[in-house]
């Protein structure tokens, strides 16, 4: 997917100046980089999008400005419109991620489209696209902030350049796993020592309360290095009360 | 998933009432309601909020205030973390799907924490939380407004709430696809038309050109609606210039 192009990111006739500077912001956050701006309200340059825009013009995002939403993707093979509501058009809908994969499968340049703060993108706009991308909204809640709108899509196409779909895995964390004789080592440890001072009791009931503590620990999937620290503070608790920090001192 | 509980969203020491604000609407667009807003700066109310919020407070974002990060998750059974940065520390790491994934597997309260626009959440909040969530941002430029970085969660949220994962689909539109022979019966009409008009030329070539015709139309998955508007657009085209509207005026 590093082969493929970007789409441009195309602002149809927005309105204030603060939402075209956080959405430079929103497509830098996931490497977008061409934003056309059609017919903006107050004209461009707009002193409102540089506060907003946390240094995305600088850092790397081109911005061309159009007379028209039609001069603005006149370049343009593959156009996707977004928009909340169904618009009695026969058109391939989508969702965020759907869009990413049809833009993704073009072997033109392709973009997507977002109406104004108002009225969202017209019928006449959407009617210029090949396909719908909508977000799964509340409808009692549906209108989203003009930003926000290009942010759930940059983040989309972010999420489809990294790992795609879901990920997981760990944080690159204090060290690797213990492995299970490092960890039979620090419970036989611990076990001494609560033996020493008298904690396992009942005598019958010492199996059970062993085992529900090394359940316990072993839920938490320790590192060689939790376990040595563990094994430091058992052996400071073992000492007693302040003799730990007298025998450092000493 | 609609038995499940939403996850609170957590604001970690937020600072411009703007943000606070922009989430709740945020979060509203996609059903989320619960707002927990830990030790923010400038109070709360904060009159900064309510213009960015779109009405979100009063439409059924419920806002809780705490005077510290530790109070507000005190009731919640499984934290998540949002943050750009690994922290070294061993927990799980997913993205926004996984991140959804996870909570809406816990029979446990849960919930999602947001750190504060200058440092992003602490590495002692960070230690709160069972897991981490990060989003696969531009190296370059990995700084999120801090009501974005929620709407991405709230999105994902929203998406797996609805149809989940990748969702594709047609506009409901102007009727029933046209069947094969209706759609015949459209291009004889407009061939038979072609051939009147003297369209078809060279003779020999006609075969070719009525395929390729047929093919483009074909493409377009028409609707019987469609059909029968292009039929009579023939039909005006056919009877000649002006001559359609003459015939409807009279």
């Amino acid at each position: 997917m590093t082969e493929t192009r970007q789409p441009a990111i195309i602002l149809a006739e927005p309105q204030l100046g603060e939402n075209i500077g956080s959405t430079a912001r929103a497509m830098l956050n996931f490497g977008l980089t061409e934003l056309r701006i059609a017919a903006p309200r107050d004209g461009w340059p707009n002193p409102a999008a540089e506060p907003m825009s946390a240094g995305a013009f600088e850092a790397g995002v081109e911005v061309k400005v159009f007379d028209s939403v039609e001069a603005a993707c006149a370049d343009l093979g593959y156009l996707v419109a977004a928009t909340a509501r169904p618009r009695g058009m026969e058109k391939p809908v989508t969702n965020a991620a759907g869009a990413v994969d049809w833009l993704t499968g073009q072997e033109r340049r392709t973009g997507v489209m977002f109406g104004n703060e108002a009225q969202g993108l017209s019928n006449d706009h959407v009617a210029l696209c090949d396909a719908i991308m909508t977000y799964p909204v509340s409808k009692a809640f549906a209108s989203l902030n003009l930003s926000q709108a290009v942010m759930v899509f940059a983040h989309a196409w972010g999420d489809a350049a990294g790992q795609g779909g879901r990920f997981e895995g760990r944080d690159a964390g204090v060290g690797e796993t213990a492995s299970r004789d490092e960890l039979i080592g620090m419970f036989e440890h611990f076990e001494a020592e609560l033996e020493r001072a008298g904690y396992f009791y009942p005598p019958d009931k010492t199996p059970l309360m062993t085992r529900n503590l090394r359940n316990a620990f072993i839920r938490g999937q320790w590192t060689s290095q939790e376990v040595r620290t563990f094994r430091g503070a058992v052996k400071a608790l073992a000492i007693g009360r302040g003799k730990a920090r007298i025998k450092r001192e000493e």
